[in-house]
């Protein structure tokens, strides 16, 4: 950690600094440039961060030196990470190509969108039971109904299921259903939920808050790890800015910026990052393209029926065209696909 | 609402909008123009709102004629809300001033704060016993001691006490203490904890997203109002911003467009909305200047020590003199402060 | 063009607004529904658009059905255009390969840059003379000995050069040297430039300002479209976002928006766009996976001595590596490579 | 300058470094911690941020220690500055109200609000004769006539004018007419114009760029400053942000921020920084008492024919009221209203 001091600091003042850096237990290394003072701490960082250093009289700011996260850092674990989601791997050139409609809505639709996906290809299985939605008026899901249709989907295609979890309270029901476990976008920084769903046994598809720095995004995952958890996926979904053409931004280089950061692996879901079906494929490769370790899409049908987020769902004849040109792309990247 | 069809939609499309529209119940308008065709809806916008319009083949653009939100909105309710936490009145010229620490900490700062800061005028403490930490091996407050301390600080300086809730399963406990419940910016949309509050019979500070708009905002607060729960205070903490400068961006202009789409009163929190006690009174005097219900100040008579936030507090001292001003200003404005 | 009217506009009010319609020679059509009334106006709306139709009494908002630009959009033009920088083509399939110093530096490292990159398929050479720094103490480039140096480069070496131009008054000289004229992020709303470069013979890379929307940006390629020169490249190259670890956020979504809204070739630029050297060769891979028709990356051969923007520049080895996956990727999409 | 180096820098590298240092002539100051290496640089910091100290082999991160900018920094001039306009004061407790239309547009018309606005206590008239329009296709402002007739105004009136200048050629055109040259916020960035009006003996009214952050801002204060033109009033008029109920997001913590930094004078702009009638009195209130040294109101007599920006238009009596409010407001802070 580095104090920068004030113009202005005062010899008091700087000596004060440094005994509360001794009071901690910890050394000090001072250096007196021709405008301003720095103080260069030494020892543990993570006990310095907890400190209100930036609160000490004379100090103008505080530099950290490491990450604030560890047991997501790259430094701490040099290999990429492989999550493996009944026996789908993702991470380490393995792609996880998710797929499915938004919500889990009837039968013989998801059946019939089942079928298709797998037919083309994807891996695992989506489709939201509890679904946070922004009016109190909307569809909320179909509950534990919805668990149970989507393991029958899972159970007959053969096919990993990953749904939302949206309340602490239903982390133990929903791991009762499927193979992973999705803390949405809205939810990233809801800590009471990481912590359950870190005691869980449940991978974790962490998706990335709409306005969470890349920092913000591995301390969730560093929450969830942090209670035993390793198996957790990252999800870059878009992120706000200032151009309404777009639901969201999509941050595509948050994939090569991750995986240098962490060892954990990171997909990309273009359905919510742009919110756009003829944006989607575009997006899609864009993904894959930048390193990323599988690609999230919503697939529906009837999209103008569709119980949730129909306006941004591929068709089903879509998808399969899109994962064809996947197909070609992981290829040349040599990484396998489904 | 009001549909605006591709340029190349063909007859049969138009003529599919037309039978959707017919099948919801619903009549419809329409009016060809030199280069787009537009499709005027007449009915129950809430309806239709449920609806995914936007993926009907040929529709390029919804537009929503109304707002999504039924309760909090002005039109449904045109005098302005006033809410009673146990006997403090917060909104129609009622000034909501809330003060103390970021967390509950020991006793003896406790009731020292509190003395002061109601010394100066405010008229609800605050401190935080369930703190919701960017990282998990931070302090993440008292608990449930935090909470009977900070009942205990009420009882003897006679003020009503606000403290966040972060769990949906903590909200009777916090209840129990608690005057109000305070929801915090990241569970801004933590819809099961929104309904928990909700259902509650405590009033509820509901701090905007750091990424929230101001439909978001009120949406949040639909879904307690649609719980029954009636007495929530909104209030602007800042958002997410491109200039390092400050933690965040104080969008005071949020105060007179809240009480222009809603009843709900809306208060400031300069201390989250700069993170800099340097320019925390400039911003607390211009949110009431703008017309805010009340302001919200964290408050910490030894930052440097502060079990969290230290660095944004100000003194009781600082506090105080910017009470001064704030009282001469509420004067001016014909506002009760405290 | 749609009005909203007003949830209490008044019949005067509404009487009001036809009559504006109709003093203006437009035709309207009036819609009552339950909550608002809406009135359609059919004609053109070019003309509209000049109108301060939300100043009228009783008009909420105004909702354009038309896009702002017209010599820009697809609409008017369904062919992609392909812009020829003296006898390299861009767009339509035909890739344009950027790269070079950000600044002209001494004539030997130039030649030994620019023989390097060519080698590996560059096929348009880059290079500031005119520098917009942020500082009044920056190096501020060489002016027209840089100009004449880049010209000597482009002729040794048979490539065409592209400079940025940044004052209106020194569009002709630099014209008189360079193939292709830069109007960089800063300047793309000066729109005296835009409309010099518009009277210019030599084809424009336009690239899009730091906080620009793409309807933004199609409106400044509008304003050079508008004055004859209808060979204008954009370029996405970063904007403005939350997180600091990148210093640009890169908007890859902008390349299949820009090509559906409009027929000018797209390149990207992730040198600005992340600012990183490691982050750049993912970056230009997802672009193109996009669809873009180019990649723009600034190479130097000793980052630590350029005279600007060093730490972004990739070295010349580390360009050859990127441009072979490029040209891999390339051709799996079907595009042409240099 | 400190350099923080990267978790492997090898010993080598950690040299290379320090030689770098040393060829500049600078000392440095090398601190190892248990996880990181750390580079003190003792000396001129101009000279280094000239360095691309950032592309030397093994730094990770360069922290600058001062401020980029000099002449408008307050380190360098620790009294606020108080510019003159032709007699009338901004700064130090000085107001400037700025007032008048967007456009200059025929004679009646502005005399009519010059009289007003004059009556109601403005004390610098406004309006644009070369506006920059997003479109090409809009109204480009009366030109010189404009001028001719601003002049005119302020002479009947006897009231300084303030008029944007848009392009460098026109520099001294303008500023034969006008008592105060505005740079606009689409032109902050234009580094030939900022250099233009440095050399230019009239006081300057600099608007910051809807994605500047302050230190951009006061950057390009210093261009202006560093050609000799000390007499520059910054605006805060709003930046870009993610909610688009508003045209820009009022950032009214700029105004504490720049005082602090800086000893310029800051206005600022609610008309353009919400782009809305109903919010401009909050936010002009709430810019006074944030501090700001003046308030910049566009009024229109009849904003539904006005030639631009007519929606954002307070009338004479809206603009009457509110300077009623905000003289009761100046003289509680101690300030002096026109």
């Amino acid at each position: 950690m580095i104090l920068i001091l004030k113009n202005l600091a005062t010899d008091d003042q700087i000596d004060h600094v440094l005994r509360r850096v001794e009071e901690m237990g910890l050394q000090h290394h001072l250096s007196r440039g021709t405008h301003r003072t720095i103080v260069g701490i030494i020892g543990d960082e993570d006990q310095l961060r907890e400190e209100p250093l930036r609160a000490i009289p004379g100090v103008a700011q505080v530099v950290p030196v490491l990450p604030p996260y560890k047991l997501a850092s790259r430094d701490a674990h040099p290999e990429s990470s492989i999550v493996d989601v009944s026996g789908v791997k993702i991470g380490g050139g393995h792609l996880g190509m998710i797929a499915g409609p938004c919500s889990v809505e009837d039968p013989d639709r998801m059946f019939r969108i089942a079928e298709k996906v797998v037919a083309s290809g994807a891996n695992l299985f989506r489709g939201g039971a509890y679904k946070p939605r922004t009016s109190p008026y909307a569809f909320q899901g179909m509950g534990e109904d919805g668990l149970k249709l989507l393991r029958e989907v899972g159970n007959r295609y053969n096919i990993p299921v990953v749904t939302e979890v949206t309340d602490p309270r239903l982390v133990e029901l929903v791991s009762g259903y499927a193979d992973m476990l999705q803390v949405g976008a809205r939810n990233m920084q809801n800590f009471a939920l990481l912590t359950e769903v870190g005691k869980s046994k449940r991978p974790v598809l962490l998706k990335r808050g709409m306005s969470a720095t890349i920092t913000d995004l591995l301390m969730c995952a560093e929450y969830i790890l942090s209670q035993g958890n390793m198996n957790v996926v990252l999800c870059e979904r878009g992120i706000k800015s200032f151009d309404p053409a777009t639901r969201n931004l999509f941050d595509v280089a948050a994939v090569p910026l991750v995986q240098q950061l962490s060892h954990l692996p990171i997909i990309v879901d273009p359905s919510h990052a742009t919110g756009r079906p003829d944006l989607i494929p575009a997006c899609a490769m864009a993904g894959l393209a930048a390193g990323a370790d599988g690609v999230h899409i919503e697939v529906h049908d009837c999209p103008e029926v569709a119980k949730s987020d129909g306006p941004q769902a591929l068709l089903p004849e879509q998808y399969d065209q899109l994962a064809g040109q996947m197909k070609s792309l992981a290829a040349l990247l040599g990484k396998q696909f489904s």
